[in-house]
């Protein structure tokens, strides 16, 4: 608990109005969207309207060994903003500014708080888009998809969070503020930071303004999807879009468990008696391009055994992403818990490491669907289970040991999107090494010698 | 001067036939592509050709406090290979082979010294490109241009190298060598160590391994020239191609001073009157987009006052790029020291810059042209002088002084593609402030706290 003089002087540098310490407040801050792991309250909650307070906040905190806990919209996947240790939660919402729009030079700058969907709406007008659309577009944070490095759907063509980041103000554990990087579209003047705090999870500074990149909306897109009777005929079937040399905006996949769940909890009209579906868009700025690009997939689809169906009004589109987006959702109905991973494969790679999935939840006896960014080889095998069931919740661990090593083995990464947070911590020498780890803590280091931002994610607390 | 038993040490590492010590070769290790920055031949040249072999070096070095300057084919222009304090340059020129081109996940892996033309070479056949294009795209190594983070004439659509950079191996200071990334076209596990090493221009760490992005070539192009009677006009047409939603591959701009230098260098017909030509390029995977992108950019340059020719054919190209091409040699020709920056501004005030740049070259009475990567704000002004005149010399650096400060005036950076190096470690503290130049150095320390790894660049040595 906090001494309460600590509780006034953050009242006094931010506003009363600002600081939180009602038990159901910090109850509302004790999670994030990721299951499976701790929850902690924090002493109190702390909302800064400017990075100067930001900078007094961090400041306070120093001097009295508190640690730091920065948080956007709470939409992250791996316990990146749980209070461990208490202590502060500094929640950015409240920095919700968009600073300029600069269609000539396609940037926008904003504050952390701005919600990445009012990004899109405010840039719209220009005939504008900021392509990464995490499945969370609509509450995540700016300064929180940065510190993920989210991806999305949009990935596979578009890239995803680190990609559209040009320049960014951050506050240091030293209570320094930096800014680093900018409108120009070409910079090598010193080490690239921007891209270090971009995915850095708040546990080396924290982001207090950013300049992203903005490109032309497409104007044309094609919606489809794909109707497979195996899950290798999927799998080959991405492996051959990419191969031909299309590379859709979106290349997503959906196995029969999730397809039957969605459908159960949507009705759309899904074909649940399929293996896995694909759903694909293509887009771009020619009506021609587009339409060839259509044809290649359907070619494709074809040819590994997969029934084609297009989106052939707005309307049709919607209902096809509608599944897709309601894949989390659907899933997470059916149980009190939802364990979502995001072991992420090389492309090539991507029948294997489904089929993967299939047999773990198959050894382990667990309700898995598998579904994601088909395209990117980034999936999310999900887990519904029960997590008053201590013997279930066992085999659960030991089918995601299985599932990571799978990745590992395939070459491919612990996560593609959700990031390490708490929740993949334990795995991280698996794929970095003994040296890796020794890198990762000489970075924390360096920043932040006291482990004061966000302790004990991506990099383990020292033992004392 | 190194002990002999140091210099025998080496040998028995890699073998006596990669160690250089004679005379010769002690000076042709001595200096880079850089104009303007002191010479200093090192004690022995090492050419390694397996990362074990590194590893051994670097523990060497660090048991004998022996600085190593890490070298690829030596084409930078901002001093980052030369040798300060003497002691081990260590060429990645043997490290050469490429590993693996693998077309269904669009990468290549490929050891440091492979040059940039060869590894496009090896992934032709499979209708593949490596973007990333440096005016030294024939010598320069994949291993340089990643630690240089090279940009080129591509850029302006298709990015820079950091773009294309999905893994490295890198042996760091204290030995141990880390791998990170791979070929997952996401990952977010751990910091983005692959974006911190591109560009760090071997002060962090020595790469000796690079998993590459590749991409579909594009199928169809187009070249067309715009001729200018102003510097406003072509900076104006700059700005209006992008804001009409069009990104050519190439957007090149020369001014009259290159112009004239480059006809009387290369007699290819050029129109010595104008005040500035852009040379453009657009392309893509089909002939309707790069037409309409093509007549797009014909009514800007006309809007414009400009006048436009195209290139019909491809000996036309050709001719076209080769006066761009040789631009730099051209200039070279006219005395024997040839400064080059790449002041860089946002794309808006492309026309802002071009303008200063001239009024310094007359207020300093100096030999001043500008070309470079419009489309990217990225600038070459490129002062001709006689470095054994030190009056000139001296009104170049104020030159020089002015032009970054302009740069930066116009929300700029120092530098957009040639790094930082030891010839413009004096101005970061002005883009950076101090806060900046602390965080450059507490990274440099985290990772290579005893300034063994190319000592005296980017991050000042310590006064002691």
């Amino acid at each position: 608990m906090l001494d309460r003089s600590i509780i006034e002087k953050l009242e006094a540098l931010v506003g009363k109005e600002n600081v939180l310490t009602s038990k159901m407040d910090l109850v509302a801050y004790s999670y994030d969207a990721t299951a499976d792991v701790p929850r902690q309250a924090p002493d109190v909650v702390v909302l800064p309207t400017t990075s100067e307070m930001v900078q007094e906040i961090v400041n306070l905190a120093r001097a009295n060994k508190i640690a730091i806990y920065p948080r956007g919209s709470g939409t992250n996947l791996s316990g990146g903003t749980i209070p461990l240790k208490k202590g502060i939660v500094l929640s950015m919402q409240r920095m919700n500014k968009i600073l300029d729009v600069d269609a000539a030079n396609l940037t926008a700058v904003v504050q952390p708080g701005v919600v990445i969907a009012a990004l899109n709406s405010a840039v719209a007008p220009f005939g504008l888009i900021y392509p990464p659309d995490p499945g969370t577009v609509t509450t995540a944070s700016m300064g929180g998809s940065c510190a993920e490095n989210s991806g999305g759907l949009r990935g596979l063509k578009y890239g995803v969070t680190k990609n559209y980041i040009m320049g960014l103000e951050v506050v240091l554990a030293n209570g320094e503020k930096v800014r680093f990087g900018g409108k120009t579209v070409k910079n090598v003047t010193a080490y690239d930071f921007s891209n270090l705090f971009v995915g850095s999870e708040g546990t080396l500074g924290i982001i207090t303004e950013i300049t992203a990149k903005l490109i032309p909306a497409p104007k044309y897109r094609r919606s489809m999807m794909g109707i497979f009777k195996t899950l290798q005929d999927a799998g080959n079937a991405v492996a051959g879009i990419i191969a031909a040399q299309v590379i859709p905006a979106t290349l997503e996949i959906m196995d029969q468990m999730t397809i039957r769940t969605v459908e159960d909890f949507a009705n759309i009209g899904l074909p649940t008696d399929a293996k896995a579906l694909l759903l694909i868009e293509v887009d771009g700025m020619s009506q021609d391009v587009v339409t060839a690009e259509a044809e290649a997939v359907m070619n494709v689809v074809k040819t590994n055994n997969g029934d084609l169906h297009t989106a052939d009004t707005d309307q049709e589109r919607d209902q096809l992403w509608t599944a897709r987006r309601n894949a989390l959702p659907a899933l997470a109905s059916l149980n009190n818990t939802v364990v979502l991973e995001d072991a992420t494969v090389p492309r090539s790679r991507i029948t294997d490491m489904l089929v993967a999935c299939e047999n773990i939840g198959k050894k382990y006896n667990l309700t898995l669907g598998t579904f994601g960014h088909a395209g990117d080889g980034n999936l999310h095998p999900t887990i519904l289970c029960d997590k008053y069931n201590k013997e279930e919740i066992s085999r659960v661990h030991k089918a995601v040991d299985e599932i990571f090593e799978a990745a590992l083995g395939f070459g491919g990464t612990l996560s593609g999107e959700h990031g390490i947070g708490i929740a993949k911590m334990k795995y991280l020498g698996n794929e970095l090494g003994q040296s890796g780890l020794n890198l990762m803590r000489s970075m924390k280091e360096a920043l932040d010698p006291e482990y004061l931002l966000n302790p004990g994610k991506m990099v383990p607390l020292k033992e004392v």
